[in-house]
Parts: C-alpha cells; sequence; structure tokens
C-alpha cells in the first residue's frame, strides 16, 4: 500500500458520509471488487476516476427565477435545438456508418485482391506473407491509437455507454479523442481481419457524437456553439446519447427500428415516450442518409464498395414452412445455441481477467498481444482453408463462381478454375461476406460439415481471444458468425429430420447465440429480421431467442453486464436485491456529516471542499435566520465552485441573496461537461476571504428528495433509481434529532457496500 | 341537486384530506369536468365511480415477516405461474383473435353472398332489403348486448386499458361479462358492416383475459384458482394487463412485435425491461397459435375463412424505388394526412359528446341510435356503387374477376359479366378485403379518382359517427380505411409526378392517418410492417409517421388522450405541468386529517371508515408508545377492514401486535379483485367492540414514501408518477409541528384541481 496507492479526490464519496478521504489500490479488475470500493473504473485497461450523474432537476431560487422568466421564444428555441441536434445525430452518424463501410470494404478488398493475385500464381508463401503482413500493419496501427491516444475506445464501447445512460460518467469515456480512435481504429481493426464487429464500436461512436453535440462541442479543440448552453444538463445530455446509441446501431446494422429497440431494451436505463419519438427520428435519418449513400455508389464509383442495398443479408427468397419436427428441432437449437452462448460469455470473461494482467503493463504491451492476436488470425484464415477440398462450381453460377479478383461469395484459394474452396469462402473473405455465405439458401451454396465444423470451432475461440485486446471490437460479428456457422451445422445434420433450408438454420442459429450472449430479445429480433428481411421468420425467431435466454439465463448473466462488472463500474439494476428489504436506509449511511448554515463563512466552504471529496452538502438554517435549526435544502460542489469563484461575499453574516440573484444567472451554474468545470485549484481565495460570509440560498436545491430514516432500503433504492437521483436526503423520524441523518448515494446501494457493512445478510441473498 | 346527486362513498378521495364527504352531479362528460372532480367516470355512457391502484410495496411487519420465510420454492413457483399465465393469456387471446376472423369472415361472407345472388337475378330492392335487415340484425343484437349486459364494452376499449395502466381502476372495466360483451359484440358489430375495426375491443378483450386469470378468476362465475394467490396485488395485475394488451394487438393484426411495441408505446404507463421480455413471450405464443390455425383452415375446413397467411395485407411483391420528387410527394402526403387526422379526433370528439346526449336516456335510445347508423351505413354501401361505372376485368385475371358466388376482390354488383364496380369492390366487401383492395399494385387493379373520392368522403364520415355508439368500435381499421383511400386518390393524383405505385401510396396515406390520430411511432410502424410485409418500405413510413404526428400534434391532443378526457379519468401524464413548479406540496394538500394511533379504539377507527371515504391513513404512535409522536407509517382502509373483521380487539390499551402476527397471514390482506373487497357494511361491530382497542402497528406500511412540505409540487408530481403511487405522504419542515401534513394523492395533481385552488397560474400555463 505504499506508491502503488493513488488518492482519488473528490470522487471517492457523492455525499458527505464519511469524513477521511480513502485511498484505493491501483489494481484493475478484481481486487477493486475484493475491496468493494466502486469509485474507479477499469476503461481500456486504465484505471480511472468515475463521476455519478445528477438527473434531478436542481430547484434552487435560480432555477425558479430563471424559470419564471422563460420566454416563449427560448422555448421554441429550446424545442427546435432539440430536434436539431438529433438530426445531427443522425446525419453524423449515418455518414460515419458509411464511410465505415466504404473503408473497410475498400482496404480489406484489396488486401484480399492482393493475396489471390499471388496465389493465382501459385506463390503460396509470398501470399501468405503478404496477407499476414497487411493485416499486421492494419492491427499495429489500430492497436497504437488505441494504446497511445484513447486507451478508452478499446473494446465494443456498448458496456460504457450502457453505464453512462444508468448514470456513471467514466473519464474519457465520449470525448473527442476517444471518438477519433473509435472510428479510425474500427476501420483498420476491421480490415485487419480480426474477428471483430463494427457494430458496438458504431454505437460508441454514435454516443460520442452525441455527446460531443450535447457539451456544447469541445473546448480543447475549439468546437463550441455558444446557443447550445441550454444542453449543459445531464438529463438533456442522457437523452443525445441515448439517439446516438439508436443510431450507431441503425447505422451499423441498416436497422432503424432495431436501433430505436435496442437503445430501449440495452442501453437506457431511463425511458420515456418523448424519448422513443425522438430516437426513432434519429434512426430514420440514419436510413435515409445511408439509403442516399447506397444509391451513390450502385453506380460503381466507390471503388471494391459492394452494391449492398439496405437490407444487408437478404434472404427473403428462402420460404419458410414449417412443422412439428422443424419447431422440435428449432427448439433444440435454442437450447444448445444457449448454453454454447453464456459458454462463451464465461470464457470471455476469463480472457478478459488474464489479458487484464498484460494490458496493464504499459501501452507497448497492448500493442505486442494485437500483433500475437493478428499472427494467429492470419495463420487461421490462410492456414485452415487448405483442410477443405475443392467442390465444383454450381452449374448455373458460372458468371459469379468462382471468384477471382474481385470481391465476392466463390472463393477460389488455391482450387483449379470453376472450383471453389469451402472453407476459403468462409475464412478468405470479410465478415459480411462469410455471413452471407452462411445465411444462402443450401440450394445455392453446399458447405460440407468438416467445413463447417472447422469454421466454427475456429470462429467460437478467435472471438473469444479477440475481445479483450487493444483494437475496437464488437461482439455483434463474431458471436452472428459463431452463431451461423453453429445453425447451418445442426441444418446440414438434422438435414433429414427437417424440411428448413440450411440458410434459415444458419440464421436461427445466430439468433440463439445472440439470444445466449446478449440476452436481448425484442431488439434483437428485430434487428435480424431488419437484416435479412424475412418477415416470415418471426416466429421462429421468437421461439428461438425466448429459448436461449431462458437457457443461457441459468448459467451467467448477459456479456454487457459482466464486462460492467469486470470494469468495477457501480452500474444500478432495476430492481432492488431481496436482502435490501431487512435493511432501513439509516443502516447504510456513515457518519459524521459535513453540513453547512444558510448564510457560512467561506473559509469553512473552502476547508470542507478541500478536505473532503464530496459533491452534495446539506444545508440547514440555524437561528436567527429559522426559529429551529431547519433543512434548508442541497448545495453542490459545483455550485459552490462558481459561487467562491465570483467572490460575492459580505462582511456580516447577513442574507445577500438578492445582490446574488442579480449578479448571476441560472446558466452561469450549468453543468460542464466531463472534466471541464471549475476546480478547487481555480480557485483564488485569500486569507481575508476566508473570514468573509456567503449567502447559499440563492443555490441551494430546496426541494431535494428524501427518505425518513426507518424507510426500507429496497424502497429508497427504487426510489433512488427510478428518478435517477445522485443524492437523497435521509431525514430523522423522531423531533430531537437535527433535521438530517445523512445522505444516500449509489454508493450506498450497491451490493458489495451493503454486504460489506453487513455479512450475515449473505446468506439471504 | 335534489335526487339527480349520487354519493361516492369510498372514492371522493383518497388521502385523509378533507373530512366532508362531497356529492357529485350524475351528469356525466362536461359538468364532471367543470366540478374539478375526478372521481367519476364515464365508461359506456354511464357514470362509475373510479379507484386509483396502488403499485407500490405495502412493507408492513406482516409483510416482512413472510418475505423473510419465504422459500425458495415458493419463489420457483411465483416464476413458473407468471410464465405460465403470460402463456394462458397468449392461447386464450390468440384463440379468441383467430375465432373473431372465423366468425366475422363466415358471418359477413354469407350476408353478401346472400345479397349477390339476389343481385345476379336483378332484383334489386329485395337485395338491399336483405342486405340491410341483415345487418340491423347484427347490428341490433351488438347493441343489445352493449347497452344490456355490459355498457362497459362499448367503444374501442384501448383508453380504458390505457388508464387502468395507469393506475385507474374504473368499475366493471374488465370484468368477465365486459369480456363476454366485447368478444361477441365486436364479431356482431364487424359483421353488420360497420366502419369499425376488432383491434380496439381485442386489446379490451386482452386485458380482461390477463385481469381474470389475474383475480383468481371470478368468485361470480364459480371460476376461480386458489394457487394465484400470489398475483393478487396491483403490481403483478398491472404487468398481466400489460401481457394481455401487447397479445390482443398481436392478435388483432397477426403482428407479435408491434404488439410488444403497442404495449409499451401507448398502453403502459410504466414499464421495464423483465416486462419486455415477458410481452414479447406472450405476443410469440400468439403468433403460434394463429399460425397454426391458419394452416388448419388452408384446406379450406373453414368455411368462408380465407386463405390468409400470418401476413394480412402482403405488398412485398411491389418494388420501393423513390427518389427526389417522391420523398417531396411522401412529405406532401404526411401534412395534409396529419391535418386531416387531427380534424378526424375533433369530429370524434363532438360527435362523442353529442351521442353522450342520447345515450344517457337509457338502453333503448342506445339500441335505436346504433339502429339508426347501421341503416345509414347499409345505404352508402349499397347505394354509392351505383355511383360508379362498370370496368372490363384485367384480361389475366380472368379466373379472379369478377368474383361471384364467393368472397373476393373484384365485385360484379350490377355490372355485366366480365366487369367489375370499382367502388362496390370497396364498399361491398369486409372491411379488410377493401384494405387489400386499396393497398393492391396499381397494375393489379386500377381505381378511377371518383371512386376514391367517394369512398374517401364516405369513409371518413362514416368512421366518426360509428365511434361512440353502443357496439364495440376499434379505431384502426376506420382510419385506416380512410388513410388508405386518401393515399390511394394522392397517388392517383400525382401519377405522372412521382414514379411510386398507387398501392404503396395507399400504405403511407395509411400510415398518415393512423399517425396523425393516434400519435404512435415505432409501433405503428412496426404494426404496418408486420401487416404488409415490405421492408424496403421503412424509411418512408418513418418519414411520413414523423411529419404526420409533428403536424397533428399542433392541433390537438392523440385520440385515446381526447377520450380519456372525456371519460373523465384522471389520467397522470409522464410530465409534470410546468406551472408546478411555483407551488409546494403542501399549498395543494387539504386538511384537516384524520390520524391514528398506533393502537387505537375500534370506535374511532369505525367512525372514521363510516364517515370519510379515505383509502389511506396515517398512523401516529404517541407517548407512552414513543417519546415524542413520531409516524408510525400509514394503514390501508382494505387492511383495516380485514383486521376489523376478525375482531382481534383487546380491552386495555397495549401492544398486540405479536398476538395478531400468529392469527394473520400477509396473504389476508392481499388485495381483492376490483369490487370484491370487505365493505364496511360486511361488518358487525358491537357497542362492546366499539369500546376495544386494536395495535394497527402490523398492518402498518412502515416505509410509506414521503416528501417534505416545501418540496416543490413538480418534483413530488414525478416522484409520484415515476414509483406508482397511491398516496405521498408529506412531513412537515420544522420540528414543533406534528409529524405529518398531509397526504398527496392522484386527485392532487390534477390540473383542475391545482388550477382550481390557483387560478391565477391559468396564465403561466
Amino acid at each position: 500500500m505504499a506508491e502503488n496507492d493513488i488518492e482519488v479526490e473528490g470522487f471517492e464519496r457523492e455525499g458527505s458520509g464519511v469524513f477521511e478521504s480513502k485511498t484505493l489500490l491501483k489494481e484493475p479488475l478484481l481486487r477493486n471488487r475484493i475491496n468493494n470500493t466502486s469509485q474507479l473504473a477499469i476503461v481500456g485497461s486504465n484505471v480511472y476516476p468515475i463521476e455519478s450523474l445528477d438527473y434531478e432537476i436542481i430547484e434552487n431560487d435560480l432555477f425558479k427565477q430563471d424559470w419564471r422568466s422563460r420566454k416563449k421564444i427560448e422555448i421554441f428555441h429550446y424545442v427546435v435545438l432539440k430536434w436539431t441536434l438529433a438530426l445531427l445525430i443522425g446525419l453524423f452518424t449515418g455518414l460515419i456508418g458509411f464511410f465505415n463501410n466504404l473503408a473497410v470494404e475498400n482496404i480489406a478488398g484489396f488486401k484480399l485482391l492482393l493475396t489471390n493475385n499471388l496465389m493465382l500464381k501459385e506463390r503460396y508463401y509470398q501470399a501468405f506473407a503478404v496477407f499476414a503482413s497487411c493485416n499486421l500493419i492494419l492491427a499495429s496501427a489500430a492497436a497504437a491509437l488505441c494504446a497511445y491516444i484513447a486507451p478508452a475506445a478499446a473494446g465494443s464501447g456498448i458496456p460504457e455507454v450502457k453505464a453512462y445512460l444508468n448514470g456513471i460518467d467514466a473519464h474519457s469515456i465520449l470525448a473527442p479523442s476517444t471518438l477519433f480512435v473509435k472510428i479510425f481504429g474500427s476501420i483498420l481493426g476491421v480490415a485487419a481481419g480480426f474477428v471483430v464487429g463494427k457494430e458496438g464500436p458504431m454505437v460508441h461512436t454514435g454516443a460520442c457524437i452525441a455527446n460531443l453535440l450535447g457539451q456544447g462541442g469541445s473546448r480543447k479543440y475549439r468546437l463550441t456553439w455558444k446557443w447550445l448552453r441550454y444542453f449543459k444538463n445531464d438529463r438533456d445530455r442522457r437523452d443525445l446519447i441515448t439517439c446516438g446509441a439508436a443510431a450507431g446501431v441503425a447505422a451499423a446494422f441498416r436497422a432503424p427500428v432495431g436501433g430505436v429497440l435496442f437503445a430501449l431494451e440495452e442501453a437506457a436505463s431511463w425511458w420515456r415516450s418523448a424519448l422513443l419519438w425522438r430516437t426513432f427520428f434519429t434512426t430514420a435519418v440514419v436510413a435515409v442518409v445511408l439509403r442516399g449513400f447506397m444509391d451513390f455508389c450502385k453506380g460503381g464509383t466507390c471503388g471494391l464498395f459492394g452494391e449492398g442495398g439496405l437490407i444487408m443479408f437478404d434472404v427473403n427468397s428462402v420460404k419458410a414452412i414449417y412443422n412439428a419436427p422443424d419447431l422440435l428441432a428449432v427448439i433444440f437449437l435454442g437450447v444448445i445455441g444457449g448454453i454454447l452462448g453464456s459458454f462463451y460469455n464465461f470464457l470471455v470473461n476469463k480472457v478478459l481477467r488474464s489479458y487484464s494482467f498484460i494490458n496493464e503493463r504499459g501501452p507497448l504491451f497492448k500493442v505486442l498481444l494485437v500483433m500475437a492476436v493478428s499472427l494467429l488470425t492470419s495463420c487461421c484464415s490462410y492456414g485452415l482453408p487448405w483442410l477443405s477440398g475443392c467442390i465444383p462450381c454450381p452449374p448455373d453460377m458460372l458468371n459469379q463462381c468462382p471468384t477471382v479478383g474481385r470481391s465476392g461469395n466463390y472463393k477460389n484459394f488455391q482450387c483449379p478454375p470453376n472450383h471453389y474452396n469451402g472453407l476459403a469462402s468462409l475464412f478468405f473473405n470479410t465478415n459480411d461476406d462469410a455471413i452471407r455465405n452462411l445465411f444462402s439458401p443450401s440450394a445455392e451454396k453446399e458447405f460440407h460439415l468438416s467445413t463447417l465444423l472447422v469454421f466454427f470451432v475456429a470462429i467460437y475461440f478467435l472471438g473469444i481471444i479477440t475481445y479483450g485486446i487493444a483494437v475496437p471490437s464488437g461482439l455483434f460479428i463474431p458471436v452472428i458468425l459463431a452463431g451461423a456457422s453453429y445453425g447451418r451445422l445442426v441444418g446440414t445434420l438434422l438435414g433429414s429430420i427437417s424440411d428448413l433450408d440450411a440458410g434459415l438454420f444458419a440464421l436461427l442459429g445466430a439468433a440463439s447465440f445472440l439470444g445466449g450472449t446478449m440476452r436481448m430479445t425484442v431488439s434483437l429480433c428485430v434487428i435480424l429480421l431488419e437484416l435479412t428481411n424475412n418477415l416470415l421468420m418471426l416466429p421462429l425467431m421468437m421461439l428461438v431467442l425466448l429459448v436461449s435466454k431462458t437457457v443461457a439465463d441459468c448459467f451467467n448473466k448477459g456479456v454487457y453486464d459482466q464486462i460492467l462488472i469486470l470494469k468495477g463500474l457501480p452500474y444500478m439494476e432495476a430492481h432492488a436485491e431481496p436482502y435490501m428489504s431487512n435493511l432501513v436506509a439509516s443502516d447504510v449511511v456513515a457518519g459524521p456529516l459535513v453540513t453547512f448554515s444558510g448564510v457560512e463563512k467561506v473559509g469553512n466552504i473552502f476547508h470542507a471542499l478541500k478536505i473532503t471529496g464530496h459533491n452534495g452538502f446539506p444545508v440547514i438554517d440555524k437561528p436567527p435566520f429559522s426559529n429551529s435549526p431547519e433543512l434548508c435544502g442541497l448545495v453542490l460542489r459545483s455550485h459552490l465552485l462558481v459561487l467562491l469563484k465570483r467572490k460575492r461575499f459580505s462582511k456580516q453574516r447577513i442574507m445577500t441573496g438578492s445582490d446574488i440573484m442579480r449578479r448571476f444567472k441560472a446558466h452561469d451554474f450549468a453543468k460542464a461537461g466531463s472534466g471541464k468545470g471549475i476546480k478547487l485549484e481555480d480557485l483564488h481565495i485569500t486569507e481575508e476571504d476566508m473570514e468573509m460570509y456567503v449567502d447559499l440560498h440563492p443555490i441551494t436545491n430546496t426541494s431535494p428528495y428524501t427518505v425518513v430514516e426507518t424507510m426500507s432500503l429496497a424502497k429508497a433504492a427504487v426510489l433512488f433509481r427510478e428518478l435517477g437521483l445522485r443524492h437523497l436526503l435521509v431525514v430523522p423520524k423522531t423531533l430531537e434529532r437535527p433535521p438530517i441523518v445523512g445522505i444516500l448515494t449509489r454508493h450506498d446501494f450497491m451490493p458489495e457496500h451493503v454486504l460489506g457493512l453487513y455479512p450475515h445478510l449473505h446468506h439471504h441473498k
């Protein structure tokens, strides 16, 4: 506990519970959980402080003054801006989604062409060298970006967005640098042939764009708009980032409705009907933008970018007619898919824990790990197809088969003319094309059982070892790839029992894996329908998703929830834990409390801000300002800093509220973007100032949410979570006590904290 | 104010605000709103008392005892039951949905065949007589069921379900008799050729089924299951009814995902992720059941029931290729559709107000009104096609055209052989077939401009005058019919400008009308996609829905919200009204308060229950049971009644809690189904009992949610609404006062009440 310690000033406790500053080990993952501390998060293998967001409306006198004087035109401006921002989020996300696709298809296509040309000349070793070194260069570039510029950009990004929308702001998770690295890192990573997707990164990208717009731009990069100050609060930012997450899915899968549902089901912790509408608008914009670019590219003006329509994997031609044995086969598929999916989560968890020991050694080790995985992936992609024999092209497909000298679905590889290599069509291809191959009807393409088995095993494990390395890496595509090959394998095996097409089995297999790892239902169903344009599959898809989710839920949590836990993010679940009914609110608040008087000495405030990291302080009016001590409200650290900075002090202990109300506007106290507010070091308080007084009434939130000390902890947790609070005041039940008992914060509801205080409740769990 | 008055005991105030009982005029609609009273609702033109639902967990000592002793097996039972009930709701709703379709197609088909045969013999007057009298008989039967057995079954039912899910239980709205009438009334009403749909009634039916299962059956009809007692609380019933509403939409439109989204976007006021999953399961069951029956009927074993698949209006064959002028045309369509949609709402509102004066005169007048509308509809359906000329059949459709002697889409009517009548194909048909005709590609069928115009005007106004008569009547189909004809009209007009097919215009027109009247977005979009199986239309559909909703929102509220207001249901919006920020909680609570001591005299309790209608009473411990008066919690009327009924009294004023804890189980206090709990008249309290004492501690909810009296009303409203409360205690800020200031209930947050107390806030609105 010596030099390894870091001091986490300003973050270790939200409310003013404990007085002494806590110290925490800079030891990620395991230690962080064991110590019952949830104040640090592991982002991109680095440990960062986290801060809670506050969705409560801070109703202090300044807010009320501002509210009363608000003109109709300002409200109109706000509404117009809100929708303009939604439009912009849609536009930019759509644009980046298209750019991402275009870049990946061209880079990866060029790489494959280069290799293919060498293979045609039968210079196989040279081909491998070119292939592997292309991959290695792309991978190292992605890793270097990630490791040196924005470690937060590694991984999927969905857990972080989910945490943000739950009220946890981890350092730099939505910063402009993260956005930059996420976009280019994702392109390089996918083009490098890793078994990673661009879907998670797109969600993160959408959220970053939304955050950038909602911050009033970035002061660091001189991109600011003054008229965005209306959005300088956590509530509006939350709404924007929800729109951004939806836009990300919409752009990645070209699935606008699926995007809305993803934001609703997986990403967002709070939802309301108005947001549904705005999110829907954003994803509609994404769809229109994408559609426009696709039309533009139809003429072949976009290089190797294919002639894809809005539907990524159109399997609409396959007829879905099924009867009882098919249903049984599908249920079987779902059960095994659920088991394999939850095992996937288990392995991802293990691998992440192992990688964290490598990644924490420094950026260089991160890059080396990425290079190692890249080499392994290249060996698999190039080596394994040699196991497969050559298959003659279907006679009616001769103009498409084999595809030589262009991107396509029948890879010639080492085979003679008019033959194709089944494994190469899957391995030696972009991930999107491999999925398209797996989903294609069996009449169009036949895969050997061994081909599917080899591909399934390789992809299953490659996917697992790839997630966690320092490149932006989505989980959707690896899971869909593994699931589709598994489904097609089962479909081919059951060919004699079931009449369903092997392509449909591949689709259902992908659904079962997605359900087994991600545990979503409606959104996955709609995303898959939008991906494949086959509504007739709906009942089967619903069935397989329900079965696999149910089975997988018996084993572990969803993959995103696991990563949240691993990163030490204090995520608040929607429901209270059962054992919380046995405790009351006062059982978990710690003392003593730091409170201020309504008119407080500047020195006291400065001292309290300096020695504690609390973010909220109760204000108590005492005689002569009231007859007896009474709760006036809650004042926030950030508001105190603004007030102290401007030095509106008085020599006497008198109410100077009206003066402050004249000098300040409500938006002077608007919440700055993360890491951009006034810090204690920015204050220049003289010795003389310290002895003066300042009136806190104008900035005191006079309507804080409260619970009585005897309120059960479970119900307090529901209140805290449902209303998106940062501080919840606990008031006493009897009259002899001071008017406030303590403050409950997110930390106090965490199972680690509660069970740490009351270990005997463990068996109630 | 003499004999017309009714006394609404037990309902006029939830909390114990006012002491005197209020009297209310039995004058529906307008008067009810003007008097600032939201305690009565107008259901099927009758005035009924309403009761608030309580979604708070009542954590009293009995509950805690039960919670601690709950065994794992009981929790397992509960989970299994929960899913079994979801399964059963899906099964029954799917079954009824299929039965409904089957019956309507057969009855209406038989009626049309009969008329058609007479027309073939050129006995036109006789044909009209048969047609009109068939309609009249069916209509009268539906009206008689509605008027005499279950007036609550009239209308759509969606507003009532929405109100229930917002926490308002209106009398008999989900009763078994309502279910019965809703099913058969809807079949008869649709078969009678009214311009009404079966969708709203199906939602109501689904909710009724869910309620019946969640009540532990109906004691009146001796359908009870003892093991359903776990679900005897408002939270679980709410979840079941949400599933039921989703199942209803899924069954009506064969749109399982649309059903889930409808429940989420329109019906439910509270939502959580777990519910999404369960709702999804229910609608999946509906889809499987429907699919099974459709397969069964494919052999022609279901009489005149067509060979419909799961997709109702398959327009997948139509290609959606569009460019800039098409987008402009679609936006134009959306704007006009939004205006016409909001005008539809305006007219429906006017007509409902007029009808209420007829309907309140008695059941006979209701039936007469239905008969009048039926005659008018028959005249339009039979008379207007004569305006249309005869069109030669398309040469490649000769085996389908004209359809004589069977249900079909090319109606011969009065035309010579190999010709069909355009208007008759729309009017002289079932509503579903008319929609199918309108959605069909223009290559397949051409409608004259005049045909479309006549049909549009007739259907627009027929739809408006039909809603509000005493038959179960959905709004979806009339709006889709009017919208589709409007869209096809615009499409035909713009044929020279836009390349889009007239059938697609019809679909987009229907979307614009739906957006303009119902103001949903995502759910309508998905429902329409599932109805038509054309995913490529998605961007256009989103665009038109967004435009029409935005335009219509400028004029008035959505049609369901209007009906809610008209019925006087105290619906709580998700957001607080702006002027509420200017008030604090104590501004709206009325005094004096009725409170009980922890150990209270039986006579006092009995007296308080008798003379007040309050449903919650604060319990305050006084010396000698505590050092000073302190808030113990809140006790519910229904729990007091159970306690008094069993007479566990003591002669002395002592704590007898442990005795009561032994004698009672938590489920003795489980909430009975609506109208089934113990009433005050069921108690037999002797004079001797009156002088005895009873210990209220075991049944006192010790964790009531509280706000400080200075909390702004806006934030209190958010708390109340988000947590689904029935009572919110207001505690004092200073120590000199009694420990409780008042109770806030749903009534206190209603704009009428608040603005009635503070009329000067009107201009802040």
